[in-house]
């Protein structure tokens, strides 16, 4: 069983192209749920899949799924599913989310293609999910959300994004707010291939990451109120700067991090990403500034352990400084350990392929994370080089996309039931 | 010789009206160079010049001159000039500019109607500068330097805001982009009253400050550039962020700020007060941040140590963190001492009238800044509830409005050659 590498590359690389940006150096792009870039994304996907003998449905919610039913295989039964996302983050990398889709595309073309298509007996389920990176309409994972019952389609489609646009009005503007509800919880198991995101792969030479856990998360919003005044005018002594006030928090975040990373095993991280100072002019003491807040780790209780370490920071800096503070929790997921079954189909496609695995936890957040609440869910990582990501720079060699593929595909014929890979 | 309070106060609430904004508490308003509330209140203040009979000109950047010719002046005597700015920074307040600009007009409808308007021997010109705040159209004082013959028409017309438009654009939409040059340097001498935008007024109890030096001003941007990354897949130890680095940034020229204020009068200060983050999402450690630094004190070398110790901290960030930055300095003015012809014409006129003045430098910039490089300039300041502007919440009783334009019209009065206020 041979994955068509070159097929694999043209898929992702004319992936590419939707939303791209211009960079100096590596290949980005910028695909938010609902825009024109989105929409040729989308529409080249289902094409592909079309193209590929898949039967194509849309949700309500703009999920795509795509199904082939191999020749021996009941359709009724409850088939085997893999993907990832289309959309990006701003001016994000063309591997992330696309590899995961495209390779479960290349997967099912090359087990349609193989001497195992025939002993194949459940349908294999290739899947896009709405608004993963949560970049337009806030939160992320928003289609695997809905795609498992933990949030209703009614309300998701009235999420709106910084410009009052609802999600369902975003849909329909590209043709993609469709009808009923992808279930995942009647899928037999899940498997998403995705970009690791880091450098231990790299480092140790291994073309493979099967991953234990995924690390929970959660996400705040700090805000720091403190007074706009003339920057001039206004004596040292006599200003409640919160921009200032702000940066303390940032660093005693950050400190926060790194110490609980030194104290675990390396997996605890905590960033301020986001950051906007009103008024925002140069003459003037800021008078707010609202940050936002991700703190992560494969530990609960070391996420909350960090997190109580920012709102007793907000507490002082109210005593230092001044300045009124709030700090509201908007998304808190605890950490999601992969299903066993999963894991082994993984590792023994890749033994049987030849190819080395690693075993490892996922820092990122992914769907796989929210299919593993409700059906046997499994994640593998291809190597990402320097370990960069949600940027220009973020990079996987397309032979190790193809590899990882192969063993994808080696996986989803273990869990569809193939008498050997 | 009395002010009508009720008549100036109507001035400025009429203008408080245009780019008005919601504010919980007090009254603010955006109103910023070549935008429909721009005009507006350029027109009301031109239809308000006219109907005192005043002659109104706009020169080519927008700069707004009415002025009168008192019964036994020679229209070609070289005219004292009074006024200020109408342009406001973001969500900014009501009496920031306006109060110079009607306050000048309401002392020459005063003038006018006095005994003293038979004696007076020279024009009196109401002044209203384009784009002081330097909001929309960057740098400040745009109107003032042009007029001061320190940037050329040309230079100023072809600047744009950000989205690229022309200054010249923005003007010719609203129909204020006139012929000519003001040029200050033929006036006799200027007089800009201001809100102090301080606490030394009220804290005294004195109603009426006369400004020794105006301080200098630099303004710079720093740029500090890290790794845009995956802040839930890149470790603590892996990361280049550069919200953190700007962080330290902020917080040392904070402290440099204080320091220098300590080791002085008090008159030093150093200021953030912009700072935009880079790709500016909550799970992407930020990949660079821009900073808008603002330096200010009456001596020059206090400005320059300040601005040294923000390039030694970009150069150790460099070091520690591992960032690239850069530091453009966009404004460098040296402190500007006012006229003695006219600090003595405000203290003669306070005194005549029974109105107790304090002498004090001022720490915001001002169009009289530029104007004092081409001829005798003074300021009087009118008291800031609480010291605050640019907000809001800025505040100046109407009673003190009146009672500062008294004292203007009669330094007016003493400086165009009136016998006796």
């Amino acid at each position: 069983m041979e994955i068509d590498r070159q097929r694999l590359r043209r898929d992702i690389e004319a992936n590419a192209a939707f939303g791209a940006i211009d960079a100096e150096i590596g290949r980005g792009r910028t695909v938010l749920t609902g825009t024109a870039a989105n929409r040729e994304a989308r529409d080249r996907l289902v094409e592909r899949c079309e193209d590929a003998g898949l039967t194509v449905t849309v949700d309500a919610v703009g999920n795509i799924a795509a199904t082939w039913v191999p020749a021996n295989a009941d359709p009724d039964t409850a088939p085997v599913a893999a993907g990832s996302h289309l959309d990006s983050v701003p001016e994000g990398g063309i591997f992330d989310g696309p590899l995961g889709v495209y390779g479960a595309l290349e997967a099912v073309r090359t087990l349609r293609e193989s001497d195992l298509a025939t002993t194949l007996e459940r349908p294999i389920t290739v899947v896009s999910f709405t608004e993963e990176e949560g970049t337009r309409f806030g939160g992320g994972m928003l289609g695997s959300s809905v795609a498992t019952g933990r949030r209703s389609p009614e309300d998701a489609l009235v999420t709106t994004d910084g410009e009052d646009t609802t999600l369902e009005d975003a849909l329909e503007s590209i043709g993609y707010r469709g009808e009923g509800v992808l279930a995942a919880a009647e899928w037999d198991s899940f498997l998403e291939l995705h970009v690791e995101q880091d450098t231990r792969l790299e480092e140790r030479g291994v073309p493979v990451g099967v991953v234990t856990t995924i690390t929970g998360i959660a996400h705040a919003t700090a805000e720091i109120v403190g007074e706009a005044n003339h920057a001039g005018a206004t004596g040292m002594d006599e200003r409640t700067d919160a921009l200032a006030a702000a940066s303390e928090f940032v660093l005693e975040l950050e400190a926060a991090g790194r110490e609980r990373a030194a104290a675990g095993d390396g997996t605890a991280v905590a960033t301020v990403g986001k950051g906007t100072v009103r008024p925002n002019a140069t003459n003037v003491v800021p008078g707010a500034v609202e940050l936002g807040v991700d703190v992560r780790d494969v530990e609960y209780e070391t996420m909350e352990a960090i997190l109580e370490t920012a709102t007793a920071t907000l507490e002082r800096l109210e005593d230092d400084r001044g300045v009124a503070t709030s700090f509201e929790r908007e998304i808190d997921i605890e950490p999601a350990p992969m299903d066993r079954r999963c894991r082994d189909a993984l590792e023994t496609a890749g033994s049987r392929a030849g190819i080395d695995v690693l075993e490892m936890h996922s820092g990122a957040a992914h769907d796989a994370m929210r299919v593993s609440r409700v059906t046997d869910a499994g994640m593998l990582f291809a190597p990402s080089e320097d370990g960069l990501s949600h940027t220009p720079h973020e990079w996987t060699d397309w032979e190790d996309c193809a590899t990882a593929t192969r063993v994808l595909a080696g996986a989803l014929a273990e869990l569809a039931g193939a008498d050997g890979t």
